[in-house]
């Protein structure tokens, strides 16, 4: 049987383009022993997955030129050769961009269809959602009425971010491009406020206005600009989670934030983490944030482009900010 | 009586010049009720002094126009209207650039000569050795057998963190500039290695060869290009001390180190502080550090310039790295 799988052909020097990868046909292969064969139903494309396609050493390897970009899926068990999974059972793990892959037990993760659409076990119960979950949680270190500003609020991990933060009892100021976006995390999900950094004049003013008790924990994911205007109103003894700078991710010098003389004089501590340094913790999280969703104190929200095909060009599009929510390529129909 | 003390007449843009400050003779006030009157005999000249320059909101307010230059300093009590403190006691205190200074007893601490030459106690057992005590173990959290580096490595602080660092059993390596000054902490204070970020044509090759198992606790004192070198040759898991960055102080536009990339897929943590932050653990610390001393774990060196109409040149000398060892100048002959 054939399928369809999506390559990297080249290394960007700057944004990516749609002729540095190439969709390309394949064999499905047959699963060896203890292995399973998994229809991809929905494929993750996220921000980090820039970093795997540059030559240098990272917390993972690069991507090899020739070889399927990574990332992680959701997809149904079609073929089984391990007792402990059924043909039928939906899994989540970090098949790349293909339609079809085989994997062991070990390297996938059971989803409940119950608990909450499969989709999410890529978002919000997902890598996503659990980045915002201990990043906030672990490295911001967030106390009741102390505000909180995320960037890329309305993104997959910046929603999750806020949200956690209104059910710590924080006050949360999201900063997003663009009028919708503002709206959505102020409107549909309760953040206090949100700052509009394409419409914002002066960005440090507006961040003032938003914060007029100051800024104790920023969760980064944006860099650049933006990031530079929210370090320069922290408060004394502020937390930054640095989850990410996707402002940077397509630039060839990237710019540094000018933290030293505000982390010194604010005494900050800022702490770099990595979603899987959790894994361990990971199970408990998830219950709780399935609860919170149960509850209807947690909602998210996806951008879904159909087709494999379309992969390349929504990726180039996400770090340009385009996407609206958690993005996901949706590969094929998801089980009855 | 008359007496000089030094005034800040204009906030420099850049590097100060020495008319940015005016050497003044003024009357030695009368120490009021429960105060009393210090004659100056070591006066300290530290970077964070650069800081204050400025007329931007910071950890501490800035110096006036007009105003004397703060500053800590060691001295004589000659008068006292407090009965705990009594006539030849010596004190130290935030008297600032003058050569008599009036302060009351909760200001001043007292110092007790047998223990150490009083200079120390605007050195290696005042705020710059304090600095390094609580910056390396609180902020830094060496284990043993890992690798340390400080940058401004013969300096005030810099010093002192290498040696802390030996007794905490882990490697250490310096950054300095120029033979003179690596040598020194090398062969004098028994660092493991130092770089010269002035002869290293290749600073992150230096470094590689000098941390061949990496870098795993950083202790920022200059920022700039060093402190980049630095931060891409962290180890994962590495802590960052953010305590100065004296190569940035005179730059209108400071440079911002490139650490979001480094710092997220690293796991770093920096943290800022404040020497101050540590106030009520001081006298454990020094206790413990004069034990050092004593026992032959912990040396220091002094620059010591004469005379309060040196103090401007010998401040813009610090900021430019001439100075070798804890910069002091020297007002008066110290007590018999």
């Amino acid at each position: 049987m054939k399928a369809r799988r999506v390559v990297l052909m080249n290394r960007p020097a700057g944004e990516p383009a749609e002729s540095d990868f190439r969709v390309e046909p394949y064999d499905v292969p047959e699963p060896g022993p203890l292995e399973v064969l998994v229809r991809v139903v929905y494929m993750s494309l996220d921000p980090y997955m820039r970093g795997r396609m540059r030559d240098v050493a990272s917390y993972s390897p690069p991507v090899a030129i020739g070889a399927v970009m990574t990332g992680g899926v959701v997809g149904e068990v079609v073929k089984s050769n391990d007792p402990t999974i059924k043909v039928g059972e939906i899994v989540e793990g970090r098949l790349g961009w293909q339609e079809y892959g085989v994997a062991r037990a070990s390297e996938l993760r059971k989803i409940d269809p119950a608990i909450a659409p499969i989709s999410t076990a890529n978002g919000i119960l997902g890598m996503p959602g659990m980045t915002a979950y201990f990043g906030l949680l672990e490295c911001g270190n967030p106390q009741p009425g102390e505000t909180i500003v995320v960037s890329a609020a309305s993104g997959a991990v910046g929603q999750v971010v806020g949200q956690i933060g209104k059910i710590m009892g924080c006050r949360v100021v999201g900063v997003a491009g663009g009028k919708a976006k503002c709206d959505f995390v102020v409107k549909e999900l309760g953040f206090d406020a949100c700052v509009d950094y394409k419409a914002a004049n002066d960005l440090d003013a507006a961040l003032r206005a938003a914060c007029p008790d100051g800024i104790d924990v920023y969760f980064e994911n944006v860099g650049g600009a933006v990031g530079d205007a929210v370090l320069r109103n922290l408060n004394f003894f502020a937390r930054v989670a640095l989850c990410g700078s996707i402002s940077q991710y397509n630039e060839t010098a990237p710019m540094g934030p000018r933290l030293l003389g505000t982390f010194v004089g604010k005494r900050v501590t800022a702490r770099g983490f990595i979603v899987t340094d959790f894994a361990q913790h990971w199970p408990v999280a998830l219950k709780r944030m399935a609860g919170w969703i149960k509850a209807g104190k947690l909602k998210y929200r996806e951008d879904v482009v159909e087709g494999i095909e379309r992969a390349p060009r929504a990726f180039i599009g996400l770090l340009r900010g385009e996407n609206f929510g958690k993005l996901l390529v949706k590969l094929g129909p998801e089980p009855k």
